[in-house]
């Protein structure tokens, strides 16, 4: 027996969003043996930048059979491709706006192809909604096994989403803060790799605003609640926390504030 | 092999309601085959009018085999009636307190059945949360098959809802917000169809409040940021979008507010 | 055919968290024919108390074979334990820090393990979520049918969790308010088995604050909106209310507060 198959579905629409509910209609109509979940639909509206980092820290923790359905769409309806791609690590359905950038960075796609066969999306076809009416019923496809050479012209190119760069000097490198989780713990770009290896470990300092961390903790518990700490975080990130607290209300900290590392 | 049974649900617990998981153990616990689909859960508290435009909204996209249980019941435990009823698109199951009129109205049952036989019931029966005890286990016996003539009385009736009016005259139609989507887009209770076909594409003058609008944009993306626009959207009703933008939180306006379309 | 496998999730990660993904990813990786269930993901961060009840509520509605997966862990990556144990009703996972004191008194455990064997988690193991890393593998491998004594060593201890006494004294019972549901009733700690039989059904006087209630409602609906009235909620415990409203918010209550009941 083959194992089900798996679509997971990142988008903007809200959490609780019957538009959510109307893809998985679809989806379940071409192909009921799907198991469907949920990554997220808290991605801030029309958020790329979000949503490349949310799939880049999820997509790889599924098995190499799913099929990860992105819409984050701004310019739905518009000459912006959709495309269907496979990589290593997974099976990609969504808009190539460079909502999956990241991905590609990390997990370079071994075959790519532009939607434009409209023998596989749902007729009529709305101007505002193509997570339903295009890339629904064509990753429900893909996992009753079409073929890519179906569903459109195969391409390689994918849009690149340009990170927020680290600036690397002397002792010191500067990165940001690019994402506040559910705790409020401040996510930076900043990994052990971009330090030396020697240093990487405790004795750094971090500096955000007037907010100055000594070395690095393990874990939220090992101080007092209420600490402000360094830690690399589950998907290796360095980040800023507050134990048992939110670190982005009570520092006063979000996305795009800078952060220094020296040792 | 049948594909697997689909259940909806479509509630005002609130997103993350453990009373959601309480009825989805229930229904596993009768039918672990079950493929449960979250419609929302984010219809305002008693909002009957919100659970029966979601509802009509969303129940048409799902194969038709699949059964949708609403708990919008501000009734529970007093003399309300409880409805089982299929129709050409789906099999559904509610409080009868006109939840269910929208979709009465445009898909007609075929077969409707009052649930009085507490047989199919939890037991010991709760007052407050019939959605556990009696429309959950009822749905999850539906789908293995249970006829509706054991389930309780054949019946007829369905209590309608009375959609907000549309005024015609010379010229003009006046419509009103009916909803606000998790963008912030205004949508209304008109339609291409309540418009003559020759104008209804683009020579339509939109006002909400001291907001004019004209024309009809295809799509969001087709304006710069920041444009009010008008369109129809996805699920073929006028609405009043700010592209990439909230207009709801930017204009003000909300369910219940006039909307007038001249020619 | 054996029915499939259920896994349920409650964690303090935030409705739309990816963190919770990432768990289902690697439950999916492991065992694909799994139903996961999200209980809620809305437990306030590090609330040991609120997931203990939360569960306690949910558990036993769902079929015995359910594994339930707790991670509500702010001691994550400290010397806390976590266990799995299996009682009448379920087989539990999570850190062993009070969380699972109300499941386990009322269902005593019939077999308890610490999960100490890391043959069956993550590697590299994260210092900050065990959930993904530990409690999301484990859980799968039990879904397999990997045995208790594989995944570490047998204990029989597990936390409690010290609930809010309830003081009794010659016709009065002071207990207090212990959770606020989405549509802001105001659920107590008090039961009717607190009560003396011939009183628990109407006559008693419920107060708090400078709120006082007169005698026992059956359901919302059988007093005018707006009313505030006592009740019996659907899990048992007594419950201030007020009909089609939000009783939180609207008389200012929150847990904690003290709620008499004269007689």
């Amino acid at each position: 027996m083959t194992p089900r198959p798996i679509v997971t579905l990142t988008t903007d629409f809200g959490e609780g969003s019957p538009y959510v509910a109307q893809m998985k209609g679809i989806l379940l109509g071409i192909q009921p043996e799907l198991t469907i979940v949920d990554v997220t639909h808290g991605v801030p509206p029309q958020d790329i930048a979000c949503g490349a980092r949310v799939l880049a820290d999820v997509c790889h923790r599924f098995p190499a059979q799913a099929i990860h359905v992105v819409v984050v769409d701004p310019g739905v309806g518009t000459a912006r491709d959709i495309l269907a791609f496979r990589s290593q690590i997974g099976t990609f359905v969504g808009p190539d706006n460079g909502v999956f950038g990241l991905v590609a960075d990390r997990w370079p796609p071994s075959k790519v192809v532009r939607l434009t066969n409209p023998d596989y999306w749902l007729s009529p076809l709305s101007s505002t909604f193509h997570g339903r009416d295009i890339m629904a019923p064509v990753a429900a496809r893909i996992a009753t096994g079409v073929a890519f050479e179906e569903l459109g012209e195969l391409t390689t190119s994918i849009c690149r989403f340009t990170e927020a760069a680290v600036e690397h000097s002397e002792r010191q490198l500067v990165g940001q803060i690019v994402m506040v989780d559910s705790f409020g713990n401040l996510l930076t770009n900043l990994t052990a790799k971009d330090l030396p290896a020697e240093v990487a470990g405790q004795s750094i300092r971090v500096q955000c605003g007037d907010q100055v961390v000594e070395g690095v903790s393990t874990t939220y518990g090992d101080s007092p609640p209420g600490t402000t700490i360094a830690l690399y975080g589950s998907n290796g990130s360095l980040e800023l926390a507050v134990v048992n607290g939110n670190a982005a209300e009570q520092l006063g900290y979000r996305s795009g504030d800078k952060v220094t590392v020296t040792w």
